[in-house]
């Protein structure tokens, strides 16, 4: 017997490609084109670098205040961590424990099955619409809990409340997670439910529309019973994630709204200008009210747009993957980049 | 049938006291009491906090080329995490997945019966001698895995090489995890053991040594099988956990190795004077070669000189648990708190 029959081994999720060069286009995992809040820059500036002696809070409170505040709910109704990728890794590990499969959708972010198979949960990929819609009645099933992200990854895709809300009333005794990574360019939160429905919990990040990916923040909203149980994982898991200067940082960018509201809008005036030209360039595409615009082409092989940009030092993202692998996932950059794409785009169509 | 019912339930480990006030002596977390290397400052006063709108190095390649070269080892012998609790909850995870009981001393570091109940890992605590020392023999039976902190928490006591070379020889079958928390304040790392056995995993952290607990950055030292199956399990779980200001600013505290020695050797020396002082005031402990002092005093109980010292702004840890009821253990902190605090101990001797 060897010391490796006793390994866990799994099949580890593949990020985007980070390119280390510089000078290029990179529209591959709808990050913000923007920087964050002024008030971000202050804080690390002014940092008394002195006190990263000392254990930070654990309970990340500052946080949590200006969320609570931000957000009209109590702190006990708010769970933080290292990335929205933490809380829901740790919301698969403390909510789904039964036997029956969790219910996710066969087109949407991958790491829900890489977390599945982590954690030894039983699932069931429920096949999109030919329209890449979520059927409400597919989940209206016996299982052990239902994750999906609201607008999706990577079709973009908005389901209205009315929908969620149904489904998470028709199962009340399984947890729900609405991830809304995406959710603060065009969508509306799913997070007043969390009144309503103690089994319904709302996952959101600093890494988009906050512009903050490479801090790691994410956190939760819930019942708080919910957020209880998280935290009591949580805590046994490693009781000081977040770490202080993260936590600082999310209090100046919750603290800057007008910041925050005007980033946003700048990204969707964006999406929809390119949303224009693509669709003049004989691109089709669902409606996006995310980030990031899922779209292929009438004529040329997303496979072959892909190498083409690449070769031009523009990055997007490509799945090569059943139902999908003729899409195009388009991060929403500045207007200049987006121009650059267009541009690059037409050279291609035209050589091709 | 609920959600409740599918819920993992654990007990949360509780972590020492941070008590909010200001004008207190804090030593009961081992944090150190200088600040960290002057280089840390730099990297977050000078940090392109527009950056932050990107995603991080998922390796952390920064942190990993650093601690290669600083340790004369390859990049791929090592590993990192938000602190050494997420490198050993993740190694938990990774390595102890048999049947058999994995091995810990009774009194040690509280967190790895949690992590056990958490992954749901099945243990046997073995009992420390009389003397609080580690039996070798008593870990060479069938067991799924073997992890102990060395020196060992909250005792202080080191264990020599011959010993941690025996056990991790003798257990060829399981992975054996050294928890070198307290590594550089005397003892001497069983790191050169890696490149003899596969087996063996060592841990350390940027939170005691180098005084960044509030960064929350832990490593670990394996042969490249260990390291390589550990990476894949962090990979699925979350690719981006260290952010882009712990990666520059660990990389900073590495490069500067004279402020790091003198930085041990300063608390090395205050904890010679402070055993000195307690001696004299009738306190017995075992020798430590870590930045505490686990002391027991000959007439007056644990509990009352910890109550006492709290009324005077001096905090310290106390395990209420069986056999170390009547010890505390005191963080090494400067010169000055530990002064005051001896000055506490004659004032309470004299009272009681």
């Amino acid at each position: 017997m060897s010391f490796e029959d006793k390994i866990r081994k799994v099949v580890p999720y593949v990020p985007g490609e980070q390119p280390k060069q510089k000078n290029i286009i990179k529209l591959n995992t709808n990050e913000c084109p923007y920087p964050p809040a002024q008030g971000v820059q202050e804080k690390l500036k002014n940092f008394r670098y002195e006190d990263l002696r000392l254990y930070p809070d654990p309970d990340a409170s500052d946080i949590t205040k200006a969320l609570a505040n931000y957000y009209k709910v109590d702190e006990d109704n708010i769970f933080v961590g290292v990335g929205s990728d933490d809380v829901i890794s740790m919301a698969f590990m403390t909510f789904f424990n039964s036997k029956s499969p969790i219910l996710f959708p066969n087109i949407t972010y991958s790491f829900y099955e890489v977390w599945a198979d982590l954690h030894k949960v039983p699932y069931k990929k429920i096949p999109l619409t030919d329209d890449f819609r979520i059927k409400k009645e597919d989940y209206f099933v016996e299982n052990g809990g239902i994750i999906f992200p609201n607008p999706n990854a990577p079709t973009g895709i908005y389901e209205d409340l009315d929908m969620i809300e149904e489904i998470v009333a028709k199962n009340s005794d399984v947890v729900v997670i609405i991830d809304e990574a995406y959710i603060d360019f065009g969508g509306t939160s799913a997070l007043p439910l969390i009144e309503k429905y103690d089994n319904l919990l709302v996952v959101q990040t600093f890494s988009k529309s906050r512009a903050m990916a490479g801090m790691r923040i994410g956190f939760a909203f819930g019942s708080k019973k919910l957020i209880g149980y998280l935290k009591d994982v949580k805590f046994s898991f490693n009781s000081y994630t977040m770490n202080r200067p993260s936590i600082e940082c999310a209090k100046a960018s919750i603290e800057d709204d007008v910041y925050f509201k005007d980033t946003c809008k700048k990204i969707i005036k964006t999406r929809q200008n390119t949303e224009d030209s693509l669709k003049n360039l004989g691109f089709t595409f669902p409606k996006s009210e995310a980030n990031f615009i899922f779209a292929k082409h009438d004529k040329i092989k997303a496979k072959v747009l892909l190498d083409e940009l690449k070769k031009r030092g523009i990055f997007v993202r490509y799945f090569d993957k059943d139902r999908i692998d003729n899409y195009l996932r388009i991060t929403i950059g500045t207007d200049d980049e987006m121009k650059a794409l267009i541009k690059a785009f037409e050279e291609i169509i035209k050589e091709n």
